[in-house]
């Protein structure tokens, strides 16, 4: 398959990108790759249809030690965002404080003191979910819908985040791309370096590697540890919100689609490689995912103790409990993700 | 047992309540129950401590069906609240929408279209835990530590909600009180009146009615429906936000210590009954539950749909999974607690 | 003058408006009291055009007591606001406190503390101005631009209040419409009941009721008292917030147009008279007075303690210095509105 | 006069600071300059009791051609705030936009169409006052008040900012400081060096330098112009939030109280200089001025325009209004200074 007019044969196993054609290459990957209707004209679930009791069932009998993890970075003042589309961390303020109560400020009766809190923040500033209503291609959300008939400034008014409340919930299975790769990377600290495209042969080679509790299946959710929180934990946050970044390859696309996966979610601020791998891109590989593909995709995610533990027994896959705030009309959704195994 | 110097023989098995003397009952309630260094000096999970491995796994098991439901309420601008203590509802803004992206204002490349949103909310606006810093008793928090050592206006620097952030999945057992108590309350709507506390005896009938499966054991999360919500979503919010309510007496505070239970969570705004049981009181059961138990309290939860369910079948434990977002500092947290069962 | 096809006669010199005829009347009037072009493609400013340096030095030769006045009702959590279109009443809250500083938790060296604080509101939660992209006129904004080029998700990127920082300080007039209308509303309390609409000829008979210092000229701010910002708040705020108000009628946009005043400011939530006077109608002297002859309007202004001045003496004009927060892109600013005189 | 207990002689008429002595330097600065009970024990205006009616009418009078200028920065996302005590650039998002409008997504009637927004802000993003709840000196507030009983949580709940709602308007006073020391900073660029203390012989010198219109008079708001803003616009932001600045010496205290101003502003982040000039120190200058003197401070403003036109006709003094928003309980406010002259 390749990707664009270019014949190249593609590189491990993966499409050749022809750099200066991505309105070419996203709008034929888009023709080629393709959920709309495939789940009714009223949709709003895309692939979390994959998802049913039977999925539910066969996740939740892979609780066998009792362990449990939280894929969530901290919702912090101290985090990456710098602005760019007005995105900012965290800003949390008390309303009411234990300096207060103790102090007998805040008039209770019989000793009785409080704190209460506030926040105010972007729904991407950390871990969390892309709701099916975050990207549009050519002016089209999920399901081929008109962009303007979905997203107003109201919000989100077919496919906001409240309408996945109840569905997440279903096998996860991860995929350590970054100490899979030690050979192809020359690194053996289990990081990608900045930049590196994760192609279809680089996910398959970890599923090899990794085993057959790795193998991905209909209704999943993957989680892809590029290692690169590791290095933003160790050295500083960055240029993390934005700048050069591992992340899955716009030749993915096929492959995400074929899988029936329903949601993946990366280590990184944007899923996707960065810099693009087209000239003058911005985030290709979500044009296809989101509103082509009805695809979930979970960002700024922490996998490093998950993956501790599952690299300790070779058992990678697990219950995934990754519910959203039912927040009504958002785009996208702050969640705390948790696995049990 | 009674509560202050009052001898009067308790109804229904809970203790009578000195309506005069909020100051005294609540201390001695206080001094004879209480958790204080039972986890050792520097804990900061309380209850929490109740779930284990063995605990996870006891509540995985419980996954028969594959159901699964939501127990939030959504995260609304017509919600609730009123403005008490600066509590409003969430205010949810675009910065980007999909008529922006639609008509080409956004200025990204090959028909790249995005939208993004913020939210600005009281942590304790809907859904939502009490973190353990949340309540004080006398200018102490939880395990006796000065409330102005713990919660200062950079938060809680102790026992912040990023503490229980891979903590809270366990087994959970729903207590449909409104459903139970058609006999006493004269209502065979399944709902309690505003201002009906709930006792011991409550509880306990309701569990025998209920079956086996409702049986609470050490570790366990409490889910205690009172019909209140179905009321407010009937009728209007009207005064769910700190208005007269069904809920749990202030003479269920030793079955809270000594059921050795996790967390306990209800449908109501406040988690216990209002207008509360003294003649000059506020909340005096959170000054029990919070800083002299650790116990975590759940508030504003949804448990409707689930009760149903559980009504259908009479299976009324399940495997909950209520991770907090583990915004740093916090005495809260916003929560989409999921059922499966 | 009529407005729609109604061939009535005027009553007290003002247009007879036929209710049922919104767009007829609203586009007869746009087109016959419009002010596009009149300075320039580029204008951004309106009205304020009117004000030029010997207006300026006029209005500050009208200070000759030394007496100043507020204008601004309080930025205040309990305010007017009740969640229409997610306008909320501010929420300030601290982010360090004397009681942090006083207790040494802030650590600051040699005794230095401090408080800090955070505030978000909606631009026209209380005392505002409207900017020039606030109302829009059949996709229209002012000078005939469309709507959609100017207010984006981004903001407005033409017409932003930050254009006129440095522009509002001209002579003001009050018109105590309230106390002036004893007659015809046979209160003698100096408040319009609810409902009322001013006409032009209300407020001739107010001019010529208070002398000579109330003649409105080209550059003013005429600031319109109906009184009922004082019932709010000797009653409370009710439906301060878009219920029924006293107000201009739509018939005054011809003298709004005529009297080539700068800007106007009533004591009310909404500027015009509510119910508005048409069937099926939002604010249409809005949609006049913003898009179609670019004048700003200030809500929710306090004028009483100012009026009680100007009736003890029978000077009604002064200095105004109202200069709005130079927001980027705002379509509107609080603003504390100055009167010295 | 000498600060601490060095005896050197002051360097240009300004005392010889200890830098190794905060403490002592500064507690025997607050005793020799303190205004604590001046006017009254329930004072909450400090110096803004130095302007009265005779003051304003004398400040109406300076204004000779017309001209105005806004003291204002922007309040834009673009600024200088990086997060310190959280503080962040303001998040201005909209409600409604030009672009629904015009699509016709609003739901209104009669082609009216509008755009609404919001703002989230500390108080002290860009052009501000200090109120005096700002800052305390060794737990003690304006006015001697203990600052655990003047700033809760709550907000400040004595000298919020809303007492000085009708207050600012006054006699202003352009101090181009940054201008008038070429000589001493081998810099024609009319901009001082970060890290420049300013003196009293600085000031003194600028004073004589400009002429007469610049001599400070009780009652006076004085500006300071170092030109660091200048610079700031020129070369980007970088450390302006907080880093190396010019600014007022602490030894200028004396000064600040024998000149009875009622406030003074200049166009950097914190007023004074930057390092501060102790070696253990954080805003020295203003543990003096808030607490002890009730001095207000602006911060942030921006005087270029007034500069230059001050610097064609050799006239520094102007009528200054200078109101901040009344925000109940608020230790600050944004504030658009205006000028007339």
């Amino acid at each position: 398959m390749t990707i664009s007019a270019d014949k190249a044969t593609p590189l491990s196993g993966s499409p050749r990108i022809d750099r200066t054609d991505a309105m070419g290459s996203i709008s034929a990957m888009a023709e080629a790759h393709n959920n709309w209707g495939r789940w009714g004209e009223d949709d709003v679930l895309g692939t979390l249809n994959f998802i049913d009791a039977a999925k539910r069932l066969e996740a939740a009998a892979l609780v066998r030690t009792g362990e449990i993890f939280s894929l969530s970075q901290p919702f912090d003042t101290n985090g990456p965002q710098k602005g760019w589309r007005r995105r900012t961390n965290p800003v949390h303020t008390m309303t009411d404080t234990g300096v207060d109560a103790e102090r007998g400020n805040q008039g209770f009766p019989h000793g009785f003191g409080g704190a209460d809190d506030v926040i105010a923040m972007p729904l991407q500033c950390s871990t969390q979910w892309d709701g099916l209503g975050h990207i549009f291609d050519r002016g089209k959300a999920w399901n081929g819908r008109a962009a303007g008939d979905v997203v107003t400034s109201e919000g989100d008014l077919v496919t906001g985040i409240e309408t996945a409340a109840a569905r997440i919930a279903t096998r996860g299975v991860l995929l350590d791309v970054g100490r899979g790769l030690a050979e192809e990377t020359g690194r053996d600290d289990g990081e990608l370096p900045d930049g590196f495209a994760i192609t279809v042969d680089h996910l398959e080679r970890t599923m090899e590697r990794q085993g057959p509790s790795s193998t991905v299946r209909r209704g999943d959710i993957v989680i892809i540890r590029t290692g690169q929180y590791t290095r933003a934990r160790r050295e500083g946050w960055g240029e993390y919100a934005g700048g050069a970044a591992p992340g899955l390859s716009f030749g993915t696309a096929p492959w995400l689609h074929a899988s029936e996966i329903a949601g993946i979610a990366t280590d990184t601020w944007g899923f996707e490689v960065r810099p693009n791998e087209f000239d003058a891109a911005f985030q290709p590989l979500h044009q296809i995912a989101i509103p082509n593909l009805g695809l979930f995709l979970g960002e700024m995610w922490d996998p490093d103790a998950l993956a501790e533990s599952c690299a300790g027994d070779g058992r990678y896959d697990f219950l995934l409990i990754a519910a959203p705030l039912p927040i009504t009309g958002a785009v996208g959704s702050p969640v705390n993700p948790i696995a049990l195994r």
